[in-house]
């Protein structure tokens, strides 16, 4: 690719975005649209805007900047809060890095004439590669300005994950000892309870609990298997959602001139097309009253017959949680397995009953699965690397040749198609993985995230860059590797800065069109406006039909961890990538302030959780670098290479380092922190209520008392016995 | 080593061990030694031994053989009947593969004549290599005899480890369940407490378990740096002793001629051979009467101004201190690292004080000393193998011809001489990997032995096992490698089956000659004698004298773990070996089991955690031992040799399910266990006392008041509170 067709992609994806950003602007300004871009301050009940209606169309960035993180916490969420962490360290080590990087590798290599005057009679340098390593020739010693670079990118690696380690612990022992009650904190979940004779699994796991901790245990809930009440509960709520709707459409036929309406109707048989015309009303009014008993009876079967071996323990104080989530029970170990109990929001039930053995085949299972999936899908993306260069699509399909030479089509094909194409087969798998994950038997929604976003990285990561780096360089100098074997090791001092420019088109796509069109929610505005025309009825459908969504980490992550680790990995060897690396951390974190302080509602909390993965990514992101650098300043016959070999060691203790340190206190709540005042009593009864699920919830019984017949007799004021 | 000289050292060996037997029936019948051979009863204030005087000399075989596992507890504790499973499962192991592969295996190699024919010729098999897997030829349908005897040995393994671990774990769950007050049961050990400005320890680690465990917290005991009050205290001691000694060297002296008696005297000097002459008696008083206020000054100093950062904090019941121990305190990993306390016999004190970093690093430290006495322990042992045959001897060392050839020489050089090298050298390591695994900072002796005995595991299969079998082939093959480089396979093949009977002989000198002396236990009765008659004048010394001592699982263990290794190395190869561990197994199980119950006195207790080290090295045996057949199947060209491969699979697999199911229990009291009632309300200031170091006791103050200014000020009595 050469300068050109670099410039016009960049040129033609910043177009885009400036497009998209006053689109952004017209359109945000417009009351009738605020539920689309104020959905997080509308839920939360505050003015869309703060001030006068009429502001400029920048305003977004002046309020984005201003925010500070407690802001970001009441409005989205510890979670999101990390995430800002993650974008600030990031950020943090680009421009550390590019500060001393930028004004001291480029000049140095692009002073450096004997290996640019040599190659390009071959054509393969472009005006790019001149300010890169590439450009310096072998046993120079201005070879040691990018060994210092190398060591200097690292360390400054070190200094931010460390900060934001450091951060992000304290940020999630604030939290925890916030003094408002939150249900997970006084619940532990129990799973593979051991099945006893003539025992229900209830009064198993309360004898159980009782005997260990008898002055703390407050109840316990055990898990049932839904599937059949979950059904009728779906039946009857479809009913009751269809009833609203009708009684909608009834009363706006009510017009003047029909002062009686028109009874909405619909027909009984398949997805409503046939079989008998009934009042919709009535219809619907019918069935809620046949059903309503029926959910009942059912209910009650569950709760005393379905029990699976999994349950949800609530204690009457946080310590008491705390500690007993992180202890061991019982003697077999494959038994009572504790763990702190997720969110009652993030719980996948499904994957409660499961047992322990049948959990770890299952996880194996779905390693190997990944594995397979991560290796099949290289040969896909070589192929794509195949086509980056419009000569190989010459070359493989002749016919293509007069479109191709159109200088218009060249110059687009060059800089567009191979990373269309990328991105969009990129798209396809994280639900694949999400469900891989889940198949894992992970109790919560949140670790499920975190599973996928593990395993996305490692696909991102090993197909997209070593496998475009080692693919394409392979592919546009096999030639040259027939005439001249010897020449792999030259080969990949030469492909290694060329593949530079690719991912340098990448990360521009990526950041302009990809935020442009996160900022503007053309597609979510397109989609509330076709439902509200054409779907909608009552107010609750509405409000459904611009729920806005949450942040999406088990993507958004993998994909920023992705560009990270390309910028990482080049900034030495083309220091030029920095900038970008920048610009794209800049406006993302710009753009997903504003999205976080205005849009996006988090669907779960997990405290941030998701710190841990993402600091041991960007170390192994920075192995890969500290690797590749080896292996570069290999090919070009430094002779003090060895002196790198340090590097990755380093790495490795200063991860051994930050897992011991801070690692844990991710995984189990310290009790120090656990052990603070609540503001107020918490009231247990509410505790309880928030995790039993929707389709055994009952309007009927207030205190649900048909949940009391399993339970214990005992008077339910003395709490600490019970 | 021919079949002559291995009987000739079979024999010898015999002889060695019944003279060793009739010496012990001879000298254990005589009261006076009754303190060296049955000193673990008398000690227990039980009779020597039941029934009359005059016994069978072979009453204590049928004494073994009769006792429960329940007289073993009661005798000498879990470890030592953890051994004694560790044993039986042994024992079972080779008993059930013995009844499958001895009469298989053996007719079925014996009858193959072909390659021994043709090997007869080299001279390379001797009759014992007849009935080895060596005598099969290669491709012969005969080895899936073979193949079929290697998976029984496996699943022979599977299955009665299986066993062992639920046993183990019973018995662990059982002691722990049983109703007496355990001081380490109701204590955690902190380390790694924060430094703060204005604040002792002591008073940072009351207000921090105060605010966590406000009503289970009992007291506290920071460790303080006991280095100066020790010398005075042992200085104190020694006085002490000395006065003693000369009082009843005093009263002997006053026979009826010389009533007055004659006072003893000694020089104050160096070793009390130079100097001025004093009266002992006197001069000890006087020393004494100095030196007690000055302990005291320097007692109530140590505790009040050189806290340490570690302390021992005291709960008020079982489970609230294993909970604790298992619980995550502190947000900061590296500060209030909590682990279930030591017994107070086994603490040592020099390491507690050593910080969370400063531990990491001196381990990994004291692992790459290993590593490297490991390698380099290579050269000598491989020198040893060099000399297994008297050949090499003639032809590295040619003037010893005349002697070596005469055949009596000859043949206890053949039979002894390697072996006795190879015991005596591995005597030397087991003291200074002891002290190696101290200096990791591990807090309790039990667990330095088991980091002790798994050093010592590694060099001895390494280095003997690995090392002998590689090393003596390769050295006795290396002419034929000069002329045919092709034949290291069919080496490795011939080589294998002829190392085996030097391990044949290894093992029966091990049992005869060292479970012979130990049972014996020559050495301690001359030591007791000797010791009886020039050194003790007092009660407390004569008890010195002949204190048994323990088990010693830190040789013994690692040393029964590499006759295990070759036994089930070789067990298919050549079956002949399995007899011999039989015999040396329930040799050791005979004469362990009398000295368990009448001789030794274990030093600790730590409720069997040995065993899951017994496991993973048992299981580490059977992988090497299924590797090597993969190996041999290998050089016997056997086409269905990767039928193999499931085999080490399924090792890994059943490792993991066995860590999975038992082994965290074995790190932390399951609570299940720790709940259940005590016999009596424990006597917490009994407890706290324990945990005392001696030279910090104190006899003038019964309630050691001088603990008490460092103590809370609140009333004693309420005990949850303080």
């Amino acid at each position: 690719m050469d300068l050109s067709s670099f410039l016009t992609s960049l040129g033609t994806s910043f177009l885009i975005f400036v497009v998209l950003m006053w689109i952004f602007a017209c359109l945000s300004s417009k009351p009738g649209n605020d539920v689309v871009y104020y959905p997080n301050r509308i839920l939360k009940g505050l003015e869309p805007y703060e001030g006068a209606r009429t502001r400029s169309p920048f305003t977004w960035i002046w309020e984005a900047l201003c925010s500070t993180e407690a802001d970001i916490i009441s409005m989205s969420g510890i979670d999101t809060a990390v995430y800002f962490v993650f974008l600030n360290t990031v950020l943090g080590i680009l421009v550390l890095s590019g500060l001393v990087l930028l004004p001291v590798l480029l000049p140095v290599a692009a002073t450096d004439d004997s290996v640019s005057n040599q190659s390009t009679s071959n054509g393969t340098f472009s005006n790019l590669d001149k300010i890169s390593m590439g450009n310096v020739k072998a046993r120079s010693p201005r070879l040691w300005a990018f060994f210092i670079g190398t060591y200097w990118v690292s360390f400054v690696t070190f200094y931010m994950l460390w900060r934001g380690y450091t951060h992000v612990s304290e940020l999630r022992a604030t939290a925890f000892m916030a003094a408002d009650v939150k249900a997970e904190q006084f619940t532990i979940l129990v799973r593979d309870i051991p099945p006893v004779e003539g025992q229900t699994h209830k009064e198993q796991v309360d004898s159980f609990f009782k005997a260990i901790h008898p002055e703390t245990f407050y109840r316990s809930m055990v898990v049932t298997d839904n599937e059949e009440v979950n059904k009728i509960w779906e039946e009857l709520e479809g009913y009751k959602k269809k009833l609203a709707q009708a009684e909608a459409v009834f009363a706006k036929s009510k017009t003047t001139s029909q002062p009686e309406g028109k009874r909405p109707t619909n027909r009984v048989g398949f997805l409503g097309l046939i079989g008998r015309k009934v009042d919709t009303i009535n219809y619907c009014n019918e069935k809620i009253k046949k059903l309503t008993p029926k959910l009942e009876a059912e209910q009650k079967l569950t709760i005393r017959e379905k029990q699976l071996s999994a349950a949800f323990v609530f204690f009457n104080n946080r310590l008491a949680a705390a500690s007993a989530a992180q202890s061991l029970h019982a003697q077999m170990l494959d038994t009572w397995t504790v763990i702190e109990a997720p969110e009652p929001r993030q719980v996948i039930w499904s994957n409660l009953k499961m047992k322990f053995y049948y959990r770890q085949i299952r996880r194996y299972m779905v390693y190997v699965v990944v594995a397979l999936t991560i290796f099949f899908y290289m040969f896909p993306i070589g192929f794509i690397s195949a086509f980056t260069t419009v000569k190989n699509l010459e070359k493989l399909l002749p016919f293509m040749k007069p479109i191709v030479h159109q200088q218009v089509v060249k110059t687009i094909l060059e800089a567009y198609l191979p990373n269309i194409a990328l991105i969009v087969f990129l798209a396809l798998l994280p639900n694949f993985l999400m469900i891989l994950s889940k198949a894992e038997g992970i109790p919560s929604e949140s670790h499920a995230v975190r599973a996928a976003s593990g395993k996305y990285f490692c696909f991102t990561v090993l197909n997209v860059f070593i496998g475009v780096t080692v693919g394409g360089t392979l592919f546009s100098a096999s030639e040259t590797l027939e005439k001249d074997p010897n020449s792999i090791a030259n080969m990949l001092g030469v492909g290694l800065p060329r593949n530079a420019t690719f991912f340098l088109t990448f990360v521009a796509l990526k950041f302009f069109v990809g935020y442009g069109l996160e900022l503007s929610r053309l597609v979510p505005l397109i989609i509330y406006y076709l439902k509200r025309k054409f779907l909608c009825k009552t107010e609750a459908e509405f409000k459904e039909a611009w729920a806005p969504g949450d942040l999406g980490y088990a993507t958004r992550v993998p994909n920023d961890m992705l560009i990270i680790t390309i910028v990482i990995c080049y900034s030495v060897i083309t220091p030029i990538i920095i900038p970008f690396g920048m610009a794209y951390f800049s406006l993302g974190w710009l753009i997903v302030r504003n999205q976080a302080l205005k849009v996006y509602v988090p669907s779960y909390e997990s405290y941030g959780r998701m710190w841990p993965h993402m600091h041991s990514r960007i170390l192994a992101a920075l192995i890969v670098y500290q690797i590749t650098m080896l292996g570069y300043f290999g090919v070009k016959i430094f002779p003090f290479t060895p002196l790198l070999i340090p590097l990755p060691v380093l790495s490795l203790v200063f991860a051994f380092v930050c897992s011991k340190k801070f690692y844990k206190s991710f995984r189990y709540t310290p009790l120090e922190v656990a052990c603070l005042e609540l503001k107020e009593m918490p009231n247990m009864e509410t505790i309880f209520r928030e995790y039993i699920p929707p389709c055994l919830r009952s309007d009927k019984f207030e205190i649900d008392e048909h949940f009391e017949d399993a339970r214990s007799s005992q008077d339910f004021r003395t709490i600490s016995f019970v």
